[in-house]
C-alpha cells in the first residue's frame, strides 16, 4: 500500500508546514549519554509513581488479547509508536513533548498486520494509527474524497479502489480481533503500561516481539519532588521560568533482564549525523544487551534505516522507482525484522524455551 | 450541528482516555502575572528574531483573501486555535506545549461561517479544523462510517443524513473561498504570522473582529540565548537537565494598539478556580484594554462560559436538553459575539470610522 504523501495532502490542506524540525538543531549532543536502569532504579521508579488509575482495565484487554491469540499460536508485536510528554510541575496544561506524528509505528503496525502478527499498539493518544492514517483529518481531510450524488454522500469514483483496499483491510483486522490499541500521553503512563504488556508478553515467551518505534522522554519531574520541594524545582527569578528535570529511568534494560527475557526486542535510534548513527546504534546494544537497533537519520527515515546488530550493519533502501512510487519503507523494514523474529524463535526452540 | 462525542467515538476507537489534564493541578498559580508588552517589548522581540522563511507567501494569501472579501463587504473574523510550542534550545525534537485539540476554535470556525463571516483559521498544525474535526482520524475513524457494497466503498446509511450536511457545508465554503487556513508550530511563528495577519486585517477597520481562542505559551527561550549563553540556559548538572525560560511579550496590547486599532478583539480566559475566574478576566480587560473576554472553567468549558466586559458579566450555558442533544456551546457564544461585534461596526461608523 502506499503512503499518502503528507506534503501535498488533499486539496484544502494548507501549502505551508510549520512543525517540522531543522536537521542541524534537532538533536542536541552537549547532553550526556545516561546509563541503563537497573533493578533498585525500578524499584524506585514504580514504588515512588502511582500508576495510572486505568491500568487495571487495560491489563484485563491485554490479557484477553494475548489469550485470544495464544490459543491459535498467532506471533503478537508490540508496537508502540508517538512522542511522549512530560507534564511540568503542578501544570498539566504544559508539558514537554517530543516530535513525533507516530508514522512509523502506524505504518509498520500495518505491515506487521499483513504478515499474521497480531499486534499491540501502544500510541500516544490522537497520533496516528493504522489504517486510518491514509485519511487523517488534517493532511488528508477525507470530506474532500466525497462527493453529493443522488442527494446523498458517495466517494469520488477516482479515490474508490484505493480506500477500497484500505477498507477492505481496516473492517478484516477488527473483525478478527487482530489490533489492540491502547494510549498513552505521558513518559509516566507510558512506563507502567509497557511493564505491564511486557509481563503479561513474557507468557508467550518467543513468540513475542516488541518493536519499540515510541519517541520517549529523557526527562522527567519526579513526582516525588512536585509537593515537597516546589520551591527548588520551578522558580519564577524576575518573571523567568527555571525547569529543573531528572533523566528518565532507562528501562530498556529492564525489558531485556527481567521483564520479557526471551522476546525479541527491536529499538529505534533516531540520529541527524550518519557519522555517529552506527556508533550510536551499537552503543544501545550494548548498554541494553537486546537483539536489533534500527537506526534512522531524521533527514532520510522514510527512504532508508539500517539494522545493527552487535556484529553486523545492513541498509535498508528504497530504490528510487520506489520512491517515485510512494512504496512504504517499512513494507521492507518489516518483513527484514519477521525474518530475524523466526530465527530467534528458533534458536530458542533448540534451547526448549 | 451537534458535536461528535469524542469519549465515545466510534466502534474500534480506545475506552481510556489519557490526555485530559486534572482540573486540581492544571494551571500554576506560584506563577505571577507578566505586565503588558510596551513597543519596546515589540521592537526587541521582532528585531532580534528571525522571520518565519515562509511568511512572505502567507502574507501573500492573506492578502488576497481579505481583498476579495472586502470587495463584497463582507466581515472577517481571524479565528486562532490550538497551543503553540516552545522548542527547547538547540533542540527541535524536545518542545514544551500546551493542551488544547483546537474543538473550541475549529467549531466557532463553523458558527461564525453560518453566520456568513469570512473566517481566517490560524491554527496549530494537525489541531482539529472546521467540518473535518466531525470525522478527526482518532476519536471518530472515518473508516467506521463506512461499508463495502457491490464491490464499491459506501457511507453507512444510518450516517448518511449527518454526513451530507457537514460535506455540503465543507463543499460550500470552500467553493466560496471563506475559509483560510494558516498553520502555527511554535510561539514564534504565531506570534509572527498574528503581527502580520492584524496589520493586513486593520485595513478594513472595524469590520474585522479577532477571536482568540489559541492556547498560547507564556514562556519561551530568547533566540538570542540559543548561540551565546548555550550553559547558563541549558545545564545538565549530574545528569539533571535545567531549563531556563523567559516569559513572552503579552502582545496582545500591541494588537489592540497599535496592529488593529479599531477592530474588535476577544480573547478567552482558561480558569480551573471559579471563585477568580472573573477577577483574572477583569484583570486581562484591564491590561489589554480591548472589548470582551470570555472565561471558561478546564472542567466546564463545554457546557458554560463567561462574557466578561468593564462592566457587565453575562454566563452562557447550555439547558440539561441542550447538552443530552450535543448541542455546541458554540453555537451560542458565536451569535453573541457578533451580536457585540455589530454594535462594535455602528459605534464606529458614527465615529467615522
Amino acid at each position: 500500500m502506499s503512503s499518502s504523501n503528507p506534503i501535498h495532502g488533499s486539496p484544502t490542506s494548507s501549502r505551508v508546514h510549520t512543525s517540522i524540525p531543522e536537521t542541524s538543531s534537532a538533536i542536541d549532543r552537549s547532553l550526556p549519554e545516561f546509563p541503563a536502569a537497573n533493578p533498585i532504579d525500578e524499584d524506585n521508579y514504580f514504588k515512588t509513581h502511582k500508576p495510572p488509575n486505568y491500568l487495571s482495565s487495560i491489563s484485563k484487554d491485554v490479557a484477553d488479547f494475548i489469550n485470544f491469540h495464544h490459543l491459535s499460536k498467532r506471533k503478537i508485536v508490540l508496537v508502540t509508536s508517538g512522542g511522549t510528554t512530560v507534564p511540568l510541575e503542578n501544570n498539566t496544561v504544559r508539558f514537554i513533548d517530543n516530535f513525533s506524528a507516530g508514522t512509523r509505528g502506524a505504518t509498520s503496525a500495518e505491515y506487521f498486520l499483513e504478515s499474521n502478527y497480531a499486534v499491540i499498539f501502544l500510541h500516544r493518544e490522537f497520533s496516528l494509527l493504522p489504517y486510518s492514517r491514509h485519511y487523517s483529518h488534517t493532511t488528508n481531510c477525507f470530506l474532500d474524497y466525497m462527493i453529493e450524488k443522488d442527494g446523498k454522500v458517495q466517494v469520488n469514483d477516482s479515490y474508490q479502489k484505493e480506500m477500497l483496499l484500505v477498507l477492505k483491510k481496516h473492517k478484516f483486522i477488527h473483525e478478527n480481533n487482530l489490533l489492540l490499541k491502547i494510549p498513552f500521553t505521558t513518559v509516566h503512563q507510558y512506563l507502567f503500561t509497557l511493564k505491564l504488556i511486557a509481563q503479561e508478553l513474557s507468557v508467550i515467551g518467543s513468540n513475542a516481539l516488541f518493536y519499540l518505534a515510541a519517541a520517549v522522554s529523557d526527562f522527567f519531574l519526579p513526582s516525588s519532588r512536585i509537593p515537597e520541594h516546589k520551591i527548588q524545582s520551578q522558580e519564577t527569578v524576575g518573571g523567568k521560568l527555571v525547569v529543573d528535570l531528572e533523566p528518565v529511568p532507562k528501562f530498556l534494560s529492564r525489558l531485556v533482564d527481567s521483564w520479557a527475557p526471551i522476546s525479541m526486542i527491536v529499538s529505534f535510534k533516531l540520529e541527524t549525523d550518519n557519522e555517529i548513527l552506527i556508533k550510536k546504534a551499537r552503543g544501545a546494544l550494548k548498554r541494553y544487551n537486546h537483539q536489533l537497533v534500527i537506526g534512522n537519520l531524521l533527514q532520510s527515515r522514510k527512504i532508508e534505516v539500517v539494522f545493527v546488530t552487535n556484529d553486523s550493519e545492513k541498509w535498508i533502501k528504497l530504490s528510487s522507482d520506489q520512491i517515485n512510487n510512494n512504496i512504504d519503507i517499512e513494507s521492507l523494514i518489516i518483513p527484514e525484522v519477521i525474518k530475524q523474529h523466526s530465527l530467534l524463535i528458533e534458536e530458542k526452540k533448540k534451547l526448549g524455551l
